[in-house]
């Protein structure tokens, strides 16, 4: 797969004439008349090697449905501009220094910037939902945004607690992930003037394909050679699926491994092998694997209703795209 | 005037019946299904002792041109959620241990919950606006919401800066306090359908009444038995209205101490005495109060055009009352 061309540079490629309106319009209402610190720290961020991945959700999302603009372009706008004060908010939450192997905004400036800045991106996301005129759009938005937050402060509560349950975990997913994917699918169709079951459709879609995505990143955290530190969430003590399915089936010993580990954070040298090595032999890490590539099989399945036509195989390729790195 | 009932205290008893109905949708819509510590932290702030002045602005806006309800009571709600967020963040970026006398959310909890509870009351002022349907009030609110962020950004980086200008004060003084005044009075003008003279003359009072509050405060921060510990601001070294005024009329001796304590923040004992003096004989905390009361009076002014009725003179009075320590 990897000497193929990735489906989102297909989808890009694809989408390039409004994917460049989007990027003009983030240019545009960065700015600040007053404050020109808002558009430094925000270009950092947006100039910083993401993927655009969820904008061009709304895009495509859009166009499949037959949409031919413009308000696609400001809701793509919208959804980027939510992501980009999330990431803001949480490398303070995590007082993270690296962010897609540059330094983070809070280490550049400060916290207080990063705080106020994601705020100022936040109210401009509103403002420009509010552009679209579309009512229903801004109540998807307005509750994906909420949901995001109250996931984060449920990843906050649990925070190296073993009891976490898989239920737990699912709503943090969809909190940090998959909220925003499912709103930038959900509102592409809705803008588009999709039917109920269309727009229903591309929601399921956005929110199998975050929570695919979000496990497949879990899992990967544990595995060498994807290009990623491993043990980050483990150091960390987040009570991801594949360390919430190895506490749950572990006893003696191996119990009490996680309980100093994990639960009251006292990690020592070789701790790390150690748990890579119960997440391997107690199927913890095979199981989260299968979970997410049914997530992803459910992703591809929810499009099956939607027109045939290449952005719908570009979405299709993205949902085995986000989980091929584990396989 | 102390010996006599407060303006806010008459218009908290002359709105008691939709006062009530805005507590009671707080308390509904700050519950959180997944996250207990959402409701923890803003219950902290929301029964922490606040005047209610910005929810009965709405409230007060609304029912002088003679609203019945009931969605000036969610916008009201949607004003304090938004006022509740902007405290948890300013908590945290100036790093504060008490406000009203009590120990600060990021105190009690920590920076995290600070952030991101702020970000769940933010979502959730917006869902409230949403259900009013309302395009317009969304628009004004996400304006509001754009110019506090921008306004806090901007006196962070005015922060320390000898050179500021007063029209930079008065953008951060619209950000910080005035533009969430404004919104929450004219909000209540547009949801009673008021004409656009009456909607201009809400904003107007609400932006004056926001100025003439906060230069107060500002004044008042040098000065004794108020009630405030006097210097903060000195201290903090923020560039507020006394200190822009007494830096710009400087010279020789005195320039060189403003740059010492403010410009490079190093203070010893007895700076604050000599700037409080230095504040005092340069004129500059008597213009502030007049400029203060210039402000106060025009939103005094701005209510003459309005419904002549017992919320008008409460309005009137309140705009006397922000004003009145100061003579």
């Amino acid at each position: 797969m990897d000497a193929q061309v990735k489906p989102h540079e297909r989808m890009a490629k694809a989408l390039a004439g409004p994917l460049a309106e989007v990027d003009a319009l983030i240019r545009d209402r960065m700015a600040s008349r007053h404050a020109p610190r808002i558009p430094e720290v925000t270009a950092h961020l947006v100039g910083g090697g993401g993927k655009r991945i969820r904008p061009m959700l709304t895009l495509a999302s859009a166009r499949l449905m037959g949409y031919p603009g413009p308000h696609d372009v400001h809701l793509a706008a919208t959804v980027e501009f939510i992501h980009t004060a999330t990431l803001l908010h949480d490398d303070v939450v995590d007082a993270s220094d690296r962010r897609r192997g540059r330094p983070t905004a809070n280490l550049l400036w400060d916290n207080k910037s990063s705080v106020l800045v994601g705020d100022y991106l936040f109210a401009r996301s509103f403002q420009l939902m509010v552009e679209t005129g579309s009512l229903r759009v801004l109540d998807i938005l307005s509750n994906a945004a909420a949901t995001i937050a109250e996931g984060e402060v449920l990843q906050l509560s649990a925070m190296s607690d073993l009891a976490t349950a898989e239920e737990t975990y699912l709503t943090i997913v969809r909190g940090k992930t998959a909220a925003l994917f499912s709103a930038a699918t959900q509102v592409g169709g809705v803008i588009a003037g999709a039917t109920e079951r269309e727009v229903e459709a591309l929601f399921t879609y956005g929110d199998a394909l975050g929570i695919a995505f979000q496990m497949a990143d879990d899992a990967i955290d544990w595995m060498e050679g994807t290009g990623k530190g491993v043990g980050d969430d483990f150091r960390e003590r987040k009570m991801t699926l594949p360390i919430i399915r190895a506490v749950a089936g572990s006893e003696g010993d191996d119990r009490a491994f996680w309980t100093r580990t994990i639960g009251q954070g006292q990690q020592q040298e070789g701790d790390l092998a150690r748990a890579a090595g119960l997440l391997e032999r107690s199927g913890a890490l095979a199981s989260t694997r299968r979970t997410a590539l049914g997530w992803s099989d459910r992703a591809k399945g929810a499009l099956e209703s939607l027109p045939d036509a290449p952005l719908r195989d570009m979405l299709r390729d993205l949902a085995d795209y986000v989980v091929a790195r584990l396989t």
